[in-house]
């Protein structure tokens, strides 16, 4: 106890110093949880190996209240991994120790800092544990009370207690103040304790700064069946250093240098030599995986077929290959295809009900521990997930993403259920790969690039049924794409992705007759984009018309004007600018101006310049 | 009580008729709801002048569970105010019925369709009557079992409880069934009982299948005292039609023509001449605001003030000029500077805590009865919300969003705090206005733009002081931009905003020693873009260099280049392209390639080739 008395408070030292040195960060909130933490780590209930931060079978530790990096920091220093000079580098250019913890810093699992996102990464490591490697790992997630307030907290809350993640343990630094203010329910522990009960985890309350009822809770914690487990803890924020504790206006404030040393004064002596230690973890590893062959395509030539059809048949098809994939949807896997992979290999599929965003937090836990996750749902309703899918990438994140129902050309459901700014959101992610393919087979293909590709991938689905283009055979690589049409007469390129590569052919026969020639281009890779073909249909030609099923900013016009912005050649954007409604895709698509008609009207104005 | 089921029985009738007539829609999901809505728009709890759907003291109804709208349309066919007719051009491309509520159809009151997003908009519309308007009138969300498992419900029942929104009332429609299968809790309503008194909400529950426990239920849910109410509703997915009864595989399909024969003869006869009538509000109406001048502009052309900080002046300023703005932030109000209206003006400021979804919600909910609403936070976590925004333009809705925190300028905080993706998630919204002034004076007066313009308005702003480039008298327009630099021997045009025209300013200093001369643009308002001045500054000087702190995909730089693309001159577009990190914020700028350094070695690259 003494030692854990000692090392708790070389932390509050550790967390003081580094963000006076900094001039920033956020010391009050890192002291409310550091004898929280200081007793999991030390107290003899996380089991880690420091040397090995790869060991399958680590217990994992989330700060999903992220600002606690000064804590977060201070603690692996305590473990012997970090000296005080080095803390002292703490959010400075050069360090991997940055203002919310990242990648760069090697005992981050996750980067956070956006709040409310932590549980659901740990339900990912948690499902992985459980159903996956079945590991008997303990997967830890800090939590802030005032980051209770976001809903994705209670999306892994219920999904955890769903999944009877009984490995997973919520510790609730219930420290009563959030950035501006008191939060909703002040030290009142019973609030917290009714909702995590009534969501079905077991709820257990304790003082945050009373070692042994901390011990005591993780102790307990250890013996949890089938229910995940909260420790709802009553803290003070900026606890240890009187002028600072339990007030407002402290949230993300560093210790000036004269309020530092009346603090440390405070604080007394600290032994600089305690070292906290943990044990190492079982020497369990998963079952390996071992890849096995794929079956070829055998699409018939004359029977149309969704792409969402085919995303589902690849998944199905290129498991084998891939033996690391899982499969996580939202309520709508006979609407995205995902059940065709459910249906066969049930036991890599999680259902993730109507919660987005716990299922990209999800998603993302599972790919630290080397699944590949396929996520899916409307492309519409990716967006409810925006912020997580910006986090995951800062976790240099694994994940695919498929969204369905791309477009007006969805038809009836009308504007709610339209992905028509998808292809921007994804596009603006750090060296994403975003795909939008015309056909079954392109489908298929693509998904297995997706698969054996490193990093975040977009890939972008029609409801409706549409013609084969393609053989069987046909080989699709990202940042390809593919001249479906080209003559010598070409007075303009159509680049096209997805159904509007459809609406293009229909363009071309119709301009045949009346003798106008034009290139048409699937670009089934709008990110990244075959510059190449590009740059050198749109110098052959003159004149570039893109065409998408998508709003006008940000997809796949203004990707193609980018590629293209030295040239000097005209490109021309078709897309949706008119509030979309309910009716046929037909009619939606000519509406829209996206339609064959809509690309032949554009030729011809074309066509008449010359 | 016969009337009630005969008018229920018509409902049906209607729900079956037009889904089967349009080929799609969710006919089950409206069965099992019939009962619950007859019992409250026709049993004696409903006040709402059927003849005035904008009467301030209408109660008002939203359907969260948006897909059951043939049961939405059937009700108001009931009332007497569309025919059979009518109901049978549901979803076709002419007709206001589409295939989920919007504002062509007069009775609703917001687009719903993307789940669990109704009782947000609820809480909007139940803060307007208890806070604001000071009028009785109830909210009544309908809402699906499985869209409870959406974050953002969970969000809406804290705050509502929170704001002690006595004149909320849920209704759950708890069938079982979601898209693809069961939910997590089948009819297990206690889970759903549990949960919603944790959450503060008093619950009622009841069979949504018997009249007078419906009508009970409505009676004492206007009796509620400073909690709201949930009524929990044991219903049947399909109800009425045994053969489509509470079971699966029926979400979303409508009755081929030969099921609806035998459905209709399970019906029974349909009294279609019955009607179902509304007792009208009480006569009362929203004290009247009147606006008054406001003060002038008197910033200090020395002192370097944070667009931040502008933004909550401006909030303070301007409110006697528009009576009835009302400002909502999310826990961050410090940092937004909204908090400079909240000491003004505590009756109209809203904190909404960290639940960033329920704020957008709660936002279309306050603009629906009149309200402005400024909404902000951090702009990185606007992304948190962005389906709840993208759903906001599909109501028409009046809404002002303001992020703080744009690009690695922010410094310190590192990646998870910088909004680096939010001019692109804006520009996104057809005829969006996407606003990033440079300096507090031409931020306070974008600020008094915004409360002008009628539709979505987004301003990004800045963490640091920034100097003031203004004077106080200067005008600034929406799609307007300002030439700061100009010289008839001008090599290229530099188009920056916000903190870049900082950096911009610089080069064109250093440039100047160099004899290098360019144009200088301030383009505040990235959308509309004064395209008018750009295509002239670009022909005039041959080169333009687009510098952002935002990433490069759908911001600023893709912007220009959509309105230049018809010219022929190159755009360099300088962005953030590398993964961002902690440092200071001089530094990060530079690392980024966006600093005037950055500027300065494009434009010499310009130079060189002249």
């Amino acid at each position: 106890m003494n030692n854990l008395e000692s090392i708790a408070k070389l932390i509050r030292y550790y967390s003081l110093i580094m963000s006076t040195e900094a001039g920033s960060g956020h010391p009050t909130s890192s002291l409310s949880a550091a004898d929280l933490m200081t007793g999991l780590l030390f107290g003899g209930t996380f089991r880690y190996d420091l040397d090995n931060t790869h060991h399958p079978n680590n217990d994992r530790l989330i700060f999903s209240k992220g600002h606690a990096s000064p804590l977060f920091y201070s603690i692996w220093a305590a473990a012997g991994k970090l000296t005080e000079q080095e803390l002292l580098t703490f959010r400075k250019f050069t360090s991997p120790l940055e203002g919310h913890p990242t990648g760069e810093f090697k005992y981050t699992v996750a980067a956070t800092g956006s709040l409310g996102q932590g549980l659901s990464i740990g339900v990912g490591l948690a499902l992985n544990a459980k159903y996956i490697d079945k590991l008997p790992y303990r997967t830890y997630v800090l939590l802030g009370d005032s980051e209770m307030a976001e809903g994705s907290q209670w999306e892994a809350m219920e999904i955890a207690a769903h999944y009877k993640l009984d490995n997973l343990i919520g510790i609730m630094d219930v420290n009563r103040f959030g950035q501006r203010g008191e939060t909703m329910y002040g030290h009142d522990l019973s609030v917290y304790k009714d909702r995590a009960s009534a969501f079905g985890w077991e709820a257990i309350v304790i003082d945050g700064h009373h070692m042994p009822q901390i011990l005591t809770a993780f102790k307990q914690a250890l013996q949890a069946q089938e229910r995940p487990v909260m420790i709802i803890a009553k803290t003070i924020k900026g606890k240890g250093v009187s002028f600072i504790e339990d007030r407002n206006g402290w949230h993300g404030r560093p210790l000036k240098k004269d309020e530092l040393s009346r603090a440390l004064a405070e604080l007394g002596a600290v032994d600089k030599s305690v070292r906290g230690s943990m044990e190492k973890p079982e020497e369990l590893k998963p079952a390996e995986r071992f890849p096995s062959n794929i079956q070829p395509l055998s699409y018939a030539a004359d029977k149309p077929v969704a792409t969402r059809r085919a995303y589902g048949t690849a998944l199905e098809r290129i498991f084998p290959a891939f033996p690391n994939m899982v499969v996580l949807d939202a309520e709508v896997s006979n609407s995205t295809y995902s059940e065709l992979f459910k249906a066969k290999y049930p036991d890599r599929f999680f259902e993730m009900y109507i919660a987005e965003q716990n299922m990209i937090g999800a998603a993302l836990g599972l790919s630290l521990r080397g699944n590949i996750p396929f996520v899916s749902t409307f492309a519409a309703f990716l967006t409810r997930a925006f912020d997580q899918i910006r986090m995951s990438r800062y976790s240099n994140a694994n994940i695919k993403f498929c969204g369905s129902h791309a477009g007006v050309s969805i038809g009836e459901d009308g504007s709610s259920q339209m992905g028509l700014e998808d292809i921007a959101m994804f596009r603006t992610l750090l060296d994403s790969v975003v795909l939008y393919p015309s056909d079954a087979v392109s489908t298929e293909k693509l998904v297995e690039e997706m698969a054996q590709h490193r990093g975040i991938v977009y890939l972008r689905t029609t409801r409706k049924d549409t013609p084969i283009l393609y053989r069987n055979d046909e080989v699709f690589r990202i940042g390809g794409s593919k001249i479906l049409k080209s003559s010598k007469a070409d007075i303009a390129v159509i680049a096209a992705a997805g159904i509007t590569v459809h609406e293009a052919l229909r363009a071309y026969e119709e301009l045949k007759k009346e003798n106008i020639m034009v290139r048409v281009i699937d670009l089934y890779s709008i990110k990244p984009l075959d510059s190449t073909t590009l740059l050198h249909a749109a110098r052959d030609t003159g004149a570039v018309i893109t065409v998408e099923d998508h709003y006008a900013e940000g997809g796949l016009g203004e990707a193609v004007l980018s590629a293209l912005s030295a040239t000097g050649v005209p490109v021309h954007s078709l897309a949706v600018r008119k509030m979309p409604r309910s009716g046929k895709p037909d009619e939606l698509l000519a509406f829209e101006g996206i339609s064959s008609r809509g690309i032949m009207e554009a030729v011809r104005k074309i066509a008449k310049k010359r």
